[in-house]
């Protein structure tokens, strides 16, 4: 941490701070410039994060030059991680696509979609069961009827299923019928439900949240590898910014940063980033050639008759063009897709 | 809600849309102009929000010209809510200040807060007893025995406690201890957990959460009210946007607008807004004469010792002052403060 | 500036960049921690601010602990700035509003405005002339016969007036007729414009961008100041955010830290930052109760007849009223208005 | 337009809003619904765009349902519009690249640079000669010296010269020089520097401003356009977020949509949007994929020596492997690149 202390800070306040620090437990290296001067301050990193420093007399702000996380850095794994779901590689040169509907609304359009996104090349289905809505009067999903129709669908299909949960007593449940736990982006924050998904085997997608930083981000991630589930993707799905025309602004950037600082996989979620279904084709090609290990896409068999996020769904067919275009560049972009 | 079909749609895909909306029950009026056309759709509105509308070809945009929620919505009930808790009111003419340490450290440091808020004219003691902090090598707070603590210091003081629930789980718990349950900023979309709160009988202190807009902010309040507790006080801490000089940006309009759509009552946390203790003073002006009805401040007798959010804790000298100051408006805003 | 070194840069690369600084005259403090190697860097800032440091092998990222601006700053000047315009002084203790139309539209218009405004006590008269909008076939304002009739408005009232110039070769004239330039928020970063109108006398009211940090805003009142214009007024008017029911956030933070960083005066525009004429009178009062040094308001004889910006546009008895309740809380906000 | 009332709006009040209408020459149509009225206003669009109707009492709020802009837009000209500058063509099926150094320095900078990205296959120069900076102390251009290093440049290399004009007063010097005419994004809202460049025959880039809207950059063109230059070229160079990693959040999909609404070539600056070289490749791809017509990229070739903008320099040998890896993606992406 670096301290910079303010331009009117008294050699007397500038000694208490350097004190202060030394009393827990701090090296402090002193620079003394024409206006001001900075502390470098040496020391446990994980106390660091918690002192008050900015709280003292005679300091301007605090710079943290390192971040919280460590599980989850390429400082403690260098070597990409990657997931074996039931013999689908997640990470490292795979490139995975999941798709389905935003909402398990019955078992014939789970099975229609399913059939046709596995035709079409898909790898896992998705599909929610419970379902975050902004409004109590919206439709909330089928819950555990959902979660059996997954289950019967990745029977007759073959495909692993990925699904969200919502709250730390649901997770028992739904971690008996998924391979793959979702984190929604309102959840990101829900610290209780992270450990609690971290306490499961299973391996989770954690979605960003709409307004996390990268740096909180990878700080959920640490929450649940911490409690010794490593087998974290993650998955970027769009940030909110003032721009009305899409639904949320895909940070395409924060691919290649993640994968910078993370081992972790990184996936994209076209669908719900533009909400529009029109911009899924270009951002999936867009985020595949930014690095992403793979995208999550939403498909429904009659998006008008969709139950959430019709605008945002691509018909099957559109989906199989999707697909053929990434086919082409996978392999030029240095990825393998099954 | 109103759609607007793109320019280029055919006379065909106008009528399959008016007829998917005939079909689902609703009365379309069509307005037609030199270069696209218009519906008026009128309905149900329950429904209405659930309609993948713009999913129908020909569609190029919806726009929705009413608001999901409704008990917590003016049109539903005109005059202002006013929450008893233990004598002291919130909302209506009333103005109440909630004070206290980010998160309960100890009983010393619990009892001297009290005390000092108590003695400057603070209505309520605020505490945490479970923090939701970024990483997960953070302090997390005392839990239990921090709400023992809580306790024993309204016991002493005679300040109603208002502390953090975090998770459905722990919300009896809490309950059982706290005067008025707050629901962090982190948690403002965690649905399962208003569900929760909205079935206990304890006021509930809603914050915004801090990428939340102000309509998803009602519609929050609303997932607690239509489990029949209506106790909701809304509070507005700070929404995130690209000025990195403070924590958040403290979105001060929010104050008379939702008093505006709203019945309930509206507080601000000039704390976390700002980040800076420095801030806090001209923030809690700002907010009563904005038309809030109470503030919430964090006070620390040192915030150099400060577990957490040290930097924009009071001292409790400081606070008195901001006490002393809101106290000579208070009367001139129309407001009456106990 | 401190640099922070990459975990993996080698020892080679911190020689490097270490002797890169001391070609460069610099001053190099050292602090090694456990992960990486932090340098604190000590020099002349103007030179300082131009240096590529982050292009060098084995940099992270650096971080700039004292801000470009001198002649703005608190640092060069600890006592406010008072700007006396006309016999009516700007800063210190006095408390100014500044209102009128957006747009100077005809005689009468103008003229109503201005007798009814002063009545109510305003001290300045707005008006564009020249107005930027977002669209070429919107009204573009009357140019020189605006100017015109501001002047003779001015002859009638009394009122200084307070116009804005779009572009240097307008000023010249613009300063013909103004008694304050105003730059406007779409202006901020047009550096050319801002030194021209810093070689003018005239003071200056330079409005924040609607996306610039309060960092560059000061920098933009440095391009006008080292010209040797110091006559400059800062005016807040609302940033961008996702937040979609006011047209901008008014930023209210930005009030006491701009004045906490800068000795020129601030004032406040809640008719922009809000786009909502209900949102005036409680915005007014708040940024009053910030320590804002005035206000500037937008007034319409008959706001539905506005050429631009009616729906935020006050009436005159509207504002009236604004005004009374402004002179209620200026004494105990410890400021004088005339 | 839709005019939405409010639920409190009197019949009188809804009779005198539509009798408003009528009396500007518009048609409206009715829609009741239970809790409301919405009216559909049809009429001349220049006109309804001026129209203060939120200003009308008993009107909640109105919704546009068209687009300012005419000429910019698909509706106006379906097809792809093509610039040929210099024998090299700019939209379309065509891929282009622009690369060069931030900043002319001097001459030996810009030719080393030049021959380099030449090789490497760029298309066109680029290099700033009037430079907009935040402070009036960083180095701000060589002026009409660069200018006339730039021709020398062209003169050897034989490839066209992109640079910026940043006030309307520089207009015919820059345009003696240059063959593509820059608006940089800080100017994109200088609505009389757009105005005097639309005057001028030479092709013009116009920088999507870091806080503009979609609508509002379209309507830029659109300022350019009605002057009688119809030779713009967009170009999205990232929208200020609350995300800190990077300079900005490089909106990817403004390409597809910006494609879908106006047929104006889009290119991407992956440089500024990201702040970081190591960005530059993946985004590039990515702009590339989703659909971009071409790329704007800062080469240098001694980063750590550059002026301005060294951290985001690519060095010449790694614009070569960037441009490597685009030459073998265009082809598939149904682009040709010369």
């Amino acid at each position: 941490m670096i301290v910079v202390m303010s331009p009117s800070a008294s050699e007397g306040e500038i000694k208490s701070v350097i004190e202060w620090l030394h009393e827990h437990g701090f090296e402090v290296h002193i620079s003394r410039g024409k206006v001001r001067i900075i502390l470098g301050v040496i020391g446990d990193k994980e106390t660091l994060f918690d002192l008050p420093v900015e709280a003292l007399e005679g300091v301007e702000k605090t710079v943290p030059v390192t971040h919280a996380y460590k599980l989850a850095s390429r400082l403690f794994k260098e070597e990409a991680t990657v997931i074996d779901v039931g013999g689908v590689k997640i990470g490292g040169q795979n490139f995975v696509v999941i798709a389905g509907p935003c909402a398990v609304e019955n078992r014939e359009q789970l099975l229609e979609t399913a059939r046709k996104v596995k035709e079409a090349g898909a790898h896992f289905l998705r599909g929610g069961a419970f379902k975050p809505r902004t409004s109590p009067y919206s439709f909330q999903g089928l819950q555990e009827e959902g979660l059996k129709l997954l289950a019967e669908t990745r029977a007759e299909t073959g495909l692993g299923v990925v699904t969200e949960v919502m709250a730390p007593q649901q997770t028992e449940l739904v971690a008996q019928y998924a391979d793959i736990l979702q984190i929604g982006a309102r959840n990101m924050h829900n610290f209780d439900l992270l450990r609690e998904v971290g306490r499961t085997k299973k391996p989770v997608l954690l979605k960003r949240g709409f307004a996390a930083t990268i740096d909180e981000w990878l700080n959920a991630a640490e929450y649940i590898m911490c409690e010794g589930n490593y087998k974290v993707i993650l998955c970027e799905r769009g940030i909110r910014t003032y721009e009305p025309m899409t639904r949320n602004t895909l940070d395409i950037s924060a691919i290649p940063l993640v994968k910078g600082l993370s081992h972790l996989p990184v996936l994209a979620d076209p669908s719900h980033a533009s909400g529009k279904w029109k911009l899924v084709a270009p951002l999936s090609r867009a985020a595949l050639a930014a690095g992403a290990d793979g995208l999550m896409i939403e498909v429904h068999p009659d998006p008008s008759r969709a139950f959430s996020d019709g605008p945002q769904s691509l018909k099957p067919d559109n989906f199989a063009t999707v697909m053929a275009e990434l086919r082409q560049l996978v392999p030029i972009l240095g990825k393998e897709m099954a």
